[in-house]
């Protein structure tokens, strides 16, 4: 398999892919890089248009982990160099990656993924092996999804020891706006609000501390992921922004936030007792697998050992 | 010193002050918290009138400590039988304790307090001498309030090893608002707001679990702090309100939250390298110590060992 991008997580994939006993091999655009890559034992290079021929003459998989704005330039290299190669992601936002792979007609052999997980750390020395062990790996099930492909995917990922969570692209972003984008969105109106009061900070402990810790990431980190998921974002926002109003009203009129508070436990008590059931029924590739394993995912669960396929029942 | 309510709080300030080798007693309302501190060995009964009784002839530092409901009935026995006792509390919003106290005449000997720790247990048997070992202690400095009673107060919150912070009763409540009160709906809503998204809970981590711990406080409990600060929670949220709107409409038109996230990141950073001076030249009773102490609160100011008093100085 081919790697394209050995940063934070493309050298981690390199690494846990290796240690599985894979023969892995990839490309990164700075020397430095390579050359640390290499120091470490691994096979790296500078040069796209080799390794990706060497990918196209062995069928490799290829995993794009580039930053989302260097996508396109990547993609059109992948189908002048290597367009019947199996092709992943490991980037966060799937519907903008799918809608860019589109525009290069190379959604056949693609089949997004979400290792969620990271560090505060990047490039290729911050990388880990064991980075994925037990972290949630989304891999998408959209219409258009090879079973071929999709079961190397998630070969991949158990090999890396992630669980696998299958989910449709648009859900996956609309979760990732909710669970994520959202939760960095509140922090800063927090921080910022409660800044503005004289003697807050004198004050602050745990309560604020724990609501702003995401406002401690770098500003365009923040921004990268909530502006590529704006479609999902916004309504997000509109629902909480919704909430607080109505707790603002009847505080103000009633003097209650019973509804809000009592409706914002309980959904938290329905997250902490949330089942992860292990997903053992489906078989790859057989009539209305993509959506039983959506359903499947949304209902709570995980792939943690391969699935057979079609043909391997056969 | 004499301890009204021995619940967490209450029997925390009777223990600490005990270990820190003060004469203290107290009275509890349910004979269980009286024989739970009687067998630990401290002189506890559940006879409000005798305690009172005994605290007016010595008089003794009345620490009230009872839940706020029961406030009203407290201070009626007080007025009646120990007028003319130092009077503090150990509740949350000062600004609600004061009128309770200006409406029982008591204002004159009274001086507000707020120890900023606890646990999510209650009772007696709760308690802890190290409770307030190097937590904030806010003291009021409102216009009214006596010196000798401040120092005393400032005193008792020393022997329980904790740091003074002055402030104002309206500003404490209003950082309240930001740093406490605040958190708790942002935090109710997020919840509310992910947990209507399917797949939500099934890919929610680290940021979602931080930003959502508080959702886990019991209803009634984040009800009475929130509601009893109600006149700085509704600005507080305005605020919030405003700043989400503006990043939404923000992201909806230009695709873009930079505003929010820089200043928020900003924000926290603010808070990151907020220092604690320690407040040392104020002499507690000379002019315009009240004003002196509420800015060296508001700029992060704690008091760590007794400030002189005039008195002390002649």
């Amino acid at each position: 398999m081919c790697v394209l991008g050995l940063g934070l997580i493309g050298g981690s994939v390199m690494r846990a892919a290796a240690a599985a006993g894979r023969e892995v091999f990839g490309y990164n655009r700075s020397v430095e890089g390579v050359q640390g890559a290499r120091f470490d034992g691994f096979d790296a290079s500078e040069h796209l248009d080799e390794v990706l021929g060497r990918a196209a003459e062995t069928s490799a998989l290829v995993v794009l982990a580039v930053p989302v704005p260097a996508l396109g330039l990547m993609l059109g290299h992948i189908r002048d160099a290597a367009p019947q190669c199996p092709l992943t992601d490991v980037t966060s936002v799937k519907g903008a990656v799918l809608e860019h792979v589109r525009s290069f007609g190379l959604q056949e052999r693609f089949v997004g993924g979400h290792p969620m997980a990271g560090t505060a750390h990047s490039g290729w020395a911050a990388g880990d092996a064991a980075l994925f062990v037990g972290a949630p790996w989304v891999i998408s099930v959209d219409d258009h999804v090879d079973p071929d492909v999709w079961a190397h995917v998630m070969t991949l990922a158990l090999d890396c020891h992630a669980v696998v969570v299958p989910a449709r692209s648009d859900e996956h972003d609309a979760a990732a706006a909710g669970i994520s984008h959202l939760p960095h969105l509140l922090a800063e109106a927090l921080a910022v609000t409660a800044g503005e009061v004289p003697l807050a900070f004198a004050l602050a402990a745990g309560s604020f501390r724990d609501g702003t810790r995401v406002a401690g990431t770098a500003p365009d980190l923040v921004r990268a992921m909530c502006e590529a998921n704006s479609s999902q974002l916004v309504p997000a926002l509109d629902r909480s922004i919704e909430l607080l109003t109505a707790a603002r009203e009847a505080l103000a009129r009633h003097g209650s936030v019973a509804d809000l508070v009592e409706s914002g436990h309980a959904a938290r008590m329905r997250y902490d007792s949330f089942s992860r059931p292990e997903i053992i029924t489906t078989v790859i590739g057989e009539e209305n697998w993509r959506d039983e394993l959506a359903a499947a995912g949304r209902a709570g669960g995980v792939i943690r050992s391969a699935l057979p396929t079609r043909d391997s029942r056969r």
